[in-house]
């Protein structure tokens, strides 16, 4: 035999008798003293082989010198287990190899720590030997999972004739949406590339082109600080149509999402997904990504307690603001005062300056705040948060914004420590009408919520000029499970229409031709309506792989410094590089006297 | 009706008597007075469209606005046309839409450029208004082609079990290969990221992490001078393999080869591919990428004229160098004097010194060169040459290099010239037993010929030491006529191996471990014998689509000075995000003080 015959994870009982070459690693080796048991573990799985003096004295005695990872090469006969050393814990575990050869192809030290399942060392380490955490049963599950996905999509898009395209990494920077990650051009003396955010600009390019139907599993890139859900290369599954009505591309994203649900989790999901405007999303569950595996959703109260005697709820509802409640059920007993108080300081990020609340007892409200309120406040209370004995009531009150964020986050963190989150569910749907553009009080000016490129609702056309907040876009985000799976819109198309929209976020006329003229000039050539969507594919597989780091969905990801501990990316380069790019490097002497 | 129903392309006598709703582009327009007949075409092809105010009178009228390159949704009737009316240029011309509705969707200033065909106008123009030059039939067709081939790669590696698996874009430059792209770091202080030249590195850690069958469709790029068939990022199709037999790998090649020609061209290409070594390959064909299209290979002449009296060929063969013929059938008398002393300055870039020629008459050699050359001499030159009255006979006289690049140029030149290509023909060729390393003058030192993770041929692994420019790499060129479709091979797998080599490539071991350390760390901890290819997407796509410039092939591809005249990448940036990133730009006159 000249190469591996099977996979180790397809040994069966229907090859007994059959003689099997094998490649793999020693996974473990037990040595019994007349004989010597090793799980050779390859991609597919695990099979137990045995090297016995009496198959093979040769074996045996290269069996004697393996240790842990090692690489081997085996040839041997496949056959039964005695029964009473089935191992369950494995596919093959009834039967096992009789070694005939064994070739030590590469040997290995003692690895820094166990790959045989979750680990608990740090990811520094866990990074540093990034090979070697691959080998770990979750990872290799989850990079195939990965690649299964991807395939997915790319047969469905196929099939539904988009076309695969390609679009530049080396493009020119934009000062709108986030920072860029630059490239020095060598040729043009102090000009630079950026990499893309995303080929928003491309892709409607394309769709000027006539191509129709646009997709590209396409790398992005944002130099902007890390979180744990973000890395600044991300990978984007982008797509674009011209002429297709929004409700069918809807649907057609759907129909995508379902297959792949089935596919990969044999799930059935629901479609048309549920859809909620921006506004509703705000209202119920604070938050335009909400979580729908459980309830426990905002409750409107400022109505009632606008006159009450509650000074701070008074006077949120006076300067415009609101007052909204949560009921968290049943846990009135749970929770203790300092756990309570302790609340306050997880609403504080979000600017929440306190955190009001109330026990439900059976005829009566309880707590600090309790005697502001008329009986038929309280009445009233507790009919619109629904309030049985032994609930906890909390509230927030002040802007919007504020209340919206810190009760959505209080939501959040009861759903998952409250237990109330059905982990097997998948809920998609589709959030709406957002609005086209938010003031931002630092830059003094309007940004776009999605990008300057979405369409206004059409309706909402007219308020453009004088009440651009009041204008909605056509834009839908795939939501799924409480994160944002992705964001799409119809595209605006017409040159009049988009220098209105550059207009409205405060482009002068010559910074929008400067910056997006060849996009101003391409919808002067015949640009169709068109439309599109990008998903966030580490976080898709995130969520599918039932991970909650992004980083285990990425083969070679960054830390929070954007550093790479196994290649040590980024480094220093040499002066010709530099030389070569005319660049010089600011020292940091010369940073402190600035 | 809400959308489309069918494609311009679908519609047929199948469809007659059907509504129908259609969107696209107006091609061609003619105003017959009483009706006008508009060529709407879309992705997939035209079909002619008839107004006439006897169907409607408004969509008549409208009919009546339209100019070429509007973009128009059309409802109407398949009907036949009358014979005499047919257009056989489209697969569509027997019938045609009676129009009920049609609305214009966006209207189009005239074009710059027609889009209809094969345009004469500047490059320049065209890459500027790209997504118009887009339009064009023959651009359309190969990025259908590119997504179709795309797609089949993919197809038959996920068959094979190959994961599709993403590997970094912000990695480490490594003084090695080709120029790098940087990208500053901003949280690093004076540190840089790299573009990835190729994903190399990575995928040799996937094979240690056990993955086995890895591949990846990526984007790299290279820093360097651009000439015609080069760009600075360019699409990689990336394959590696573990414990695969190299004459199972390069079959495993050779079918999906096979498998793509037959889907793109029905054509069946015979595998196994013919196998050339390096060496053989120069000899025959002075090139280690020979297009075996066509004969007129080389001779070896040395032997018989070393001892002539033309002291050119003598001399050239004492000093160790070689004398090297080509045959040009019968084109003695269709080229002229002067036509022959122009090639002296085409071999001339070649570093030859000279081209020396013969005419073969019935009897006897005529030229300058002839009378220095015996009887004896004459006619064996006449037997190697295969001589016949009639033909044209050129040598090279130098060292080995020059004499093989000279003549293989000079044979490529005549090839295209004298019509001797098969254009039809697709000749797939495998090169093997190239040199581990060359020597580098200007370096003054030994530089691996593909990468220094190449393994050499085990049984030259003693000369590694004394003789490096003896051992030959375990590498495999795939070539297509005549162009270098991919390069692979098996690679070092141990790290004591790796480590000579890196000697040989005269680093320190301070500098190996700086560079390469982790993948020398990793190579300890059991990695298995691995081995794969990069084959040039791009490249492959210009020889399947007939197009003779790799711009043809990519979306939005760079001019000769690596920029884009559509987005004008590169571009100045603000000084801010310079001062963000720690950088400062060499102004013109600091450069030249230097």
């Amino acid at each position: 035999m000249r190469g591996r015959t099977h996979y180790c994870g397809e040994i069966s009982e229907s090859l007994i008798g059959e003689k099997v070459e094998l490649k793999g690693w020693a996974q473990t080796r037990r040595d019994l003293g007349q004989v010597i048991f090793i799980d050779l573990r390859d991609r597919s799985g695990i099979v137990q082989i045995v090297a016995n003096p009496e198959f093979s004295k040769e074996a045996f005695e290269i069996a004697d010198r393996v240790r842990s990872e090692y690489v081997l090469s085996v040839t041997g006969t496949v056959v039964k287990r005695d029964e009473e050393t089935y191992n369950e814990k494995i596919p093959t575990g009834t039967v096992e190899i009789r070694v005939d050869e064994l070739t030590i192809l590469n040997p290995s030290k003692p690895l820094p720590f166990q790959v045989d399942g979750e680990t608990d060392v740090s990811e520094d380490v866990r990074l540093k030997y990034r090979y070697l955490d691959l080998r770990r049963p979750e990872m290799r599950e989850t990079f195939k999972l990965r690649h299964r996905v991807t395939k997915l999509i790319r047969d469905y898009l196929d099939e539904k004739d988009f076309l695969d395209m390609e679009t530049p990494m080396l493009t020119k920077s934009t000062p709108e949406g986030a920072r860029d990650y630059l490239v020095p051009s060598r040729v043009h003396h102090g000009e630079f590339y950026a990499l893309p955010q995303s080929p928003q600009l491309f892709k409607q390019l394309l769709m000027v082109s006539g191509f129709e139907r646009y997709y590209q599993i396409v790398r992005c890139f944002r130099d902007e600080d890390l979180r744990a859900d973000r890395q600044p290369e991300f990978t984007q599954v982008d797509i674009e149509t011209s002429f297709m009505h929004k409700e069918d591309f809807l649907s057609m994203m759907e129909e995508m999402m379902k297959k792949i649900m089935k596919e990969v989790h044999g799930l059935d999901i629901e479609t048309p997904f549920p859809r909620l405007t921006y506004e509703e999303a705000m209202n119920r569950y604070g938050s335009d990504k909400p979580d729908t595996r459980f309830g426990m959703e905002l409750v409107e109260l400022s109505d009632i307690v606008k006159d009450s005697d509650f000074k701070v709820f008074a006077d949120a509802v006076k300067k415009g603001g609101i007052v909204k409640g949560l009921n968290v059920k049943g846990t009135a007993d749970k929770m203790s005062r300092k756990e309570i108080d302790d609340l306050a300081d997880f609403v504080a990020v979000y600017g929440a300056k306190g955190l009001a609340w109330l026990k439900v007892e059976e005829d009566s409200l309880k707590g600090p705040i309790a005697k502001f309120f008329t009986e038929e406040e309280t009445a009233r209370l507790r009919e619109a948060l629904q309030a049985e004995a032994g609930d906890l009531l909390f509230f927030g009150a002040d802007k919007k914004d504020v209340v919206f964020s810190a009760l959505g986050a209080l939501r959040l963190k009861f759903g998952k420590e409250l237990g109330l989150i059905d982990e097997e569910a998948f809920n998609f749907l589709w959030v709406t009408e957002f609005p086209l553009m938010e003031y931002d009080e630092e830059e003094g000016r309007y940004t776009a919520m999605h990008h300057p490129f979405t369409s206004p609702i059409r309706e909402d056309i007219d308020k453009l000029d004088n009440n651009p907040e009041e204008v909605r876009a056509e834009a839908y985000d795939l939501v799924l499970n409480g994160y944002e799976l992705g964001g799409g819109s119809q595209r605006i198309y017409e040159r009049e229409l988009q220098e209105k929209m550059f207009k409205a976020l405060g482009f002068s006329e010559e910074e929008a031709r400067s910056q997006f003229g060849f996009l101003l000039d391409a919808f002067e050539y015949g640009t169709p309506p068109h439309g599109g969507i990008a998903l966030g594919l580490d976080r898709f597989i995130m969520i599918l792989a039932g991970r909650s780091n992004l980083r285990d969905t990425i083969l070679f990801p960054k830390t929070a410094s954007a550093s790479d501990p196994l290649t040590g990316a980024p480094g220093k380069v040499s002066e010709k590089q530099l030389d070569e790019l005319n660049l010089e490097i600011v020292s940091f002497e010369e940073e402190d006297e600035e």
